[in-house]
């Protein structure tokens, strides 16, 4: 079972290393970081860099697609080969999936059109533009759709995933391996239980970088 | 403030990026993914490589010590120059830290004696044998040396570490940014929570790893 996770300058890292910790687990599972060009790929604080061994064209119809998100996609929402890919992939695979603003790529290519979807907290309203229905909800499936919240939502995706694919049983010991116990220290992982100043200040972060579009600035994006 | 995060071939990709995602936001914060030598570092699946930006011998002083685990911490505990690295930054540092079985990097270099401290449950009883006092717990904390407990761990580590340098209105805003609301699908990753026979399959294939010395094999490690 192929496993692709595209990968490009300015994904968040997380997105795409939650879900790979969960699924490479999976007996028989193979994960493929790929892109359109083979090679480094930079997260979007420019502190961490991944291989990307494969191209997109080497690997046509993977049998799970795992998209992540990051201030990266915002360039990539009008990518011709890119989406192209990703429609075409999609038609063959058994799940296609997303984590944050990956979302907003899925939607890009025409796939989320009438479908539920989440995306993070910050950009769900942006799945309307595409004719998306947004929910805000960690994980939402929608037939052979799965999409996760922000950034640390692909580690739930990636386990809810592992239990359809390979049964609950494994999914559990999965978990187990990774001793996801979450213990957050604060209650503040959501827009609606964080403080108000909190919201505020992370909407204020994003838009300050939306307006200047320079790279993102911690601690938010 | 300079955080550096030892590679090494083998490492598990989620011990390093799940702090990496939460340190890296920190007003002010540069992560440094370092190695004996700079390049391409292979996680434990060999499904994912990380690039080392920097050496160790470049970066001696950091404030911020992160040491990730893995299989591949096995064959690293009587390195000297790793070790030799460990034990002269964590005079310098501010914070040393480790998830995982990092922290039986530390503990190889000493810096865990009569110390309490966590590591993946299954290498908990391992930490007495450098003279560490184990403790089953997601992060703990003595001194100026915090350990977590497995892979997914680091996430609460970063957090509770990101309050401790910049305060909680800084880490909230951390969490809420990378959308930490965990909900996972089984209450299954803890040896205390998860069914019996979920904790035997985990423990039979670490024990089948064990005897064989062959590369992790899903779905555990």
């Amino acid at each position: 079972m192929r496993i692709a996770i595209p990968l490009f300058d300015g994904f968040t890292a997380l997105d795409a290393v939650g879900p790979y910790e969960v699924l490479s687990r999976l007996p028989g599972a193979e994960v493929v970081f790929l892109a359109a060009q083979a090679g480094p790929k930079s997260t979007d604080t420019r502190m961490l860099t991944l291989l990307a061994s494969s191209t997109l064209v080497a690997l046509p119809d993977p049998e799970v697609l795992v998209v992540p998100g990051g201030p990266g996609t915002r360039a990539l929402l009008e990518n011709r080969p890119l989406l192209d890919w990703l429609r075409s992939a999609h038609e063959r695979s058994t799940w296609t999936t997303s984590v944050c603003t990956g979302s907003l790529l899925l939607a890009a290519a025409g796939l989320l059109r009438g479908r539920r979807a989440t995306s993070h907290w910050l950009e769900l309203e942006t799945l309307r533009r595409f004719g998306a229905e947004p929910v805000a909800q960690r994980v939402v499936r929608d037939g052979k759709l799965l999409t996760a919240a922000g950034v640390s939502a692909g580690i739930d995706m990636g386990l809810q995933l592992a239990a359809l694919i390979a049964g609950e049983q494994v999914a559990m010991a999965i978990q187990l391996a990774i001793e996801y116990d979450p213990q957050p220290p604060f209650d503040s992982g959501s827009p609606r239980s964080a403080p108000a100043e909190v919201s505020a200040s992370v909407r204020a972060a994003a838009a300050s970088r939306a307006v200047s579009s320079r790279r993102p600035q911690s601690p938010t994006d």
